[in-house]
């Protein structure tokens, strides 16, 4: 566009290109196209198009959260802009509704003369994966194969290189295991928190022991689901544990990070911790999100073209479901309720830290 | 694409064409772009896609439905693609609860530079309006000027030419007409439906003037609001008034389609009469999902640019809520319920009818 | 329940009294009831049952929102208490949806026995429209008649008393009216942004009158646009304008109440605004959510029982519509936009005001 | 109500025992009670009163389905019902997301107070499966316990009746098995199909063996996935192996019955079976809803409870995932797209069965 031009809306959304892309494979050779190809033609586009707007918002708060320290305004920011993605995710899951009226027998007026292009393919789709931080480690495999192996070669670089990005769980990481109230003079929250815990469970273990209505089986059952119960909480002590459990993927943060996750979300109501919160609740949403999108995706795969067993012994949609379990990435943040106390049990926090946590101002 | 090239997803679907055409005008001359300005590109693109889509859909449909007859298999495809019409609507209503979380302050970032630019502008909007059936008379005008004002010539042309082109209203007025089953052999539908109508109507009258319990005043009102009622079905029975409600605007199917589409929707469990009646189902449908996303455009203007008052004593939210309102296509269709009558006073189809409108195999 | 009894689901739902109170009026007698009147009842069960939630919320959010000051931990249980009315009323939307599946002649099989039952006896609605803040003066009367007209004596005066009670406007009036950060020390928010305000306004009426290129014709239509433009912001700095908008209804908020909330908007991103700005955009969010409740209502109404013009020569669906858009009770703060400045405008806030806006620990 | 009395809104929506109806467990003994008890005591009534909706609907439908023959205008209430049940579901997933907005800590504050009540124990839940015909042997056990376990000994008298109660899949199959046209006359489906399938398995195999640009290890690989695909074939021809796979559970649908199902989608356009096409989608869709239901109920838990892993090895969130799988009924209708034909390779109808398929009259 000339500056001297004025604005047009149809230049200046480039509808020219978007609504001339529009290229159907089966009205190739002057055949009449199925007319249902549009539809997937649409559809993709804007899963695409959507893609790249989610990239827009996600590399943007990696960006402002890698910040040491990150200045307050930004946070706001970071928030706002997760919370952006959160509200594009149900119009993902709505677009899957929508290809769901192409019936099966109308996608197989085309479906073979896509081969062997698939949404597999779809570059911006792995980019937001490995962005939010899925380590390649954790990828389900097809058939053995690298999720790169059917991709052009630019694309795979273009895949690799974001491999050795910031992703959202690292910069999360360590903004988390930087917090300043985990440790504050002479509160010590790991102490604290401990504490209770073992209070706690010293005395749901007495329970069960002096409780003269139960007989020898039903205290011993108690007793094994007691210690099963003890042990979920080991870990948050012992680093070791911990980092044995990171290894294995059971765990993504650090356990420092964990403990300030924790910290937060027992705190939230305190002003300089509603932000962090806000940002913790927004990435169980975000993650949510996804998974939804892939609970979708797999169902209208299963509905379109059905349950055919591939050579590999997996199905489409069978990859997906399962996909949709193991590539949560935030797990950690959904795991946090595990850990909260009642609010009766909670440590109090010192007058001191309450005051560091307030507004200057105070009406 | 080479035909002896394998597909490949990336290109099958244009990308670089699509996911290259956000062209950020507060990023020109190169300054850092203003954040939001890529949502507002690609959630505008987005609506042309689908704008794309619906007009591939609604021209199909209306292409299907001007055969003359309409063979059965196609009344299927009629159905099932304003049914997908339908699916997407909701997609453009949660694209402005997208749209929303830009900020009033955000947009103001880059919103002077867009001028005179304006979605008035989308032209695929104007031919959805146009094929739909909207006539350009009971368009509301803007400041005096045609919905075409401020478009290019080519793109005033093809509306121009759009609105002498086929219209769903007008080919299902036509088809409505050609309803064999409101003569058929003996059976007058309309002699039939004006019998039971007038009996009613004579039971209600006689009701409340034999009433002893109502007070003269009371008397009066009911018998008041007893001819307004009847005053309602007289166009039914009378083509001169039914013309002239239609010229008015307050009408717009024929007073035989009309007819016919009473007769469909008392009837709709016959055989024959099922997928018509799904038809006109999904026309009520698709007006009000059209409905919808105008009072959601309306309530983003509103809390994205305010209420400021126009010169011409207008403004954006309150001329798109005057337009959800005005701009319906289909609300005979909406008003059919008003000629409703409680099934046990349905007069009884005649035996060779019913048989007529089911299938030759019988089980 | 008893004390000693261990919980069960169904006892503590009350599921007895919840799945045993849909009694069908078209089954009494003894008849087979017409089976779309347990969707109506149901339906109806579940919008009541949402509407008591939205009160229980409601009421909460305006108590919390009375204290003077507001204690830091309740701004956020405020604010997450009105979003949780705005993630329940896209459930609201959607109920009417379910309706729809009703079809007129359906709902004719038992629509005369409901008579002269109605929506509009909703006590729990027009106590949400009350404690919102809809003054009476501004309701749309039905026939002349006051809105309680078809109630019982009890249900009359339960909302003639919550007429008295405090209301969401009111409460945000006053706690907006006290924002410290208008007047802070030195600074006069008021006045600076007036200032900028006027040498906008002053350089904009030079470039019309000095631009060469305009003929005198356009030039006037230009001046006479920026005089409107001019007299939208007058009020602001003019109380007895203002106070004579809000006598005539088209204001709501004090004037100072409106100032506070535009700084709030305008500086959202100082850490002590954030919550204030998110509670703003709740608030907006919860009128567009009652909004949207309206319209999806008139839209059923439409389609279940037609456009019948009644007595007092209204429809059903057509005072829904008018509804929809005068029983809006935030409106000023949709309109905050209209007077939001671009950012490289905005007065810059003092050094000071900005550090007392700020956490006293500071990383 | 006494038939004297007018009708009432309140009185007859039984709003005193609906409303009267929330028991706050944490308000017991004159506390204050936790203010989200309310939101999960009306979620829970709301989720109970759709799924009475549910069942009313559901029962209904099975009801007319059972019927030999099903009179023809049965057809389309069966499949109306079945739809209203997929326009209800969204509510349900919806309804979930309400529930989020309890946060964990929140959730705490009465959590202990509940047990052992528990979403396990939903009667109608458990109803609307068994009636949806998910058999007893398919269920997931929860540490080797019966479904009922925790149930009172009406409701678990309850739930076994209703196992022996017709189910919709069990009506399905028999409606499917009983279709006409797989054996019309000289026409037989399952030949005509059968034939069009090895010629089509033939032809591949010659073109994998014959194609020169092949080395021998890539030959046999696509031999291998070939005689895969051709297996998947063979129960539909083999009456045993289809048993045997019924027997194990990967089979729901007797043979017949699914080659029924089949023939309907293949030749949906055919006046005849349109119907019967609709209802096999709808039952796609209310499969799929549940499915989206239970995800959506795996996610809440997960992100209010954490993971805590029980006594048996399982959590609660990983329940749901699994069930979210295994406890969908109508597979046999997601595989269908296994088996489709294009359109061009489908065995041709013959004229005389086509015209059993249409109206009697013909336009």
């Amino acid at each position: 566009m000339s500056t001297t031009d004025p604005m047009y809306y149809w230049d200046y959304l480039g509808l020219d290109e978007v609504l001339g892309s529009q290229r159907l494979v089966s009205g190739s050779g002057g055949r009449e196209p199925a007319h249902d190809e549009m539809l997937f033609v649409v559809t993709h586009q804007a899963f695409e198009l959507w893609f790249k707007q989610i990239l827009w918002e996600l590399e943007s708060a990696i960006e402002d959260l890698a910040h040491e320290p990150v200045p307050e305004p930004l946070m706001g920011q970071v928030v706002h802009r997760i919370e952006r993605i959160v509200a594009i995710q149900p119009l993902l899951v709505q677009q899957f509704h929508v290809l769901a009226t192409m019936t099966p027998l109308d996608f197989l007026d085309f479906r073979d003369e896509l081969i062997p292009a698939s949404g597999f393919q779809s570059v911006q789709w792995r980019l937001i994966e490995n962005r939010m931080g899925l380590p390649p480690t954790q990828r389900l495999r097809i058939l053995g194969a690298s999720y790169t192996s059917r991709l052009s070669e630019e694309h795979t670089r273009r895949l690799e290189r974001s491999e050795t990005e910031p992703t959202l769980l690292g910069v999360l990481d360590a903004w988390l295991a930087r917090t300043p109230f985990l440790r504050f003079g002479d509160f010590d929250f790991w102490a604290a928190y401990r504490d209770v815990v073992e209070t706690m469970l010293e005395r749901d273990r007495r329970l069960i022991e002096s409780n003269p209505s139960l007989d020898e089986v039903v205290r011993r059952q108690q007793l094994d689901a007691f210690e099963t119960s003890c042990r979920t909480f080991e870990p948050l002590f012992d680093r070791e544990q911990w980092d044995a459990l990171r290894a294995q993927g059971k765990r993504r943060l650090s356990q420092e990070a964990f403990l300030a996750a924790l910290l937060i979300s027992l705190y939230r109501d305190e002003p300089a911790l509603h932000l962090p919160y806000r940002l913790l609740t927004a990435l169980v949403d975000l993650d949510e999100g996804f998974t939804a999108f892939r609970n979708a995706h797999a169902q209208l795969v299963h509905r379109t073209i059905g349950g055919r067993i591939g050579t590999g012994g997996t199905s489409g949609h069978e990859y997906l479901q399962a996909a949709a379990r193991k590539h949560q990435v935030f797990t950690d943040l959904f795991d946090l309720a595990t850990y909260h106390l009642p609010r009766k049990e909670l440590p109090a926090l010192p007058e001191d830290v309450r005051e560091q946590m307030s507004f200057r101002y105070v009406d």
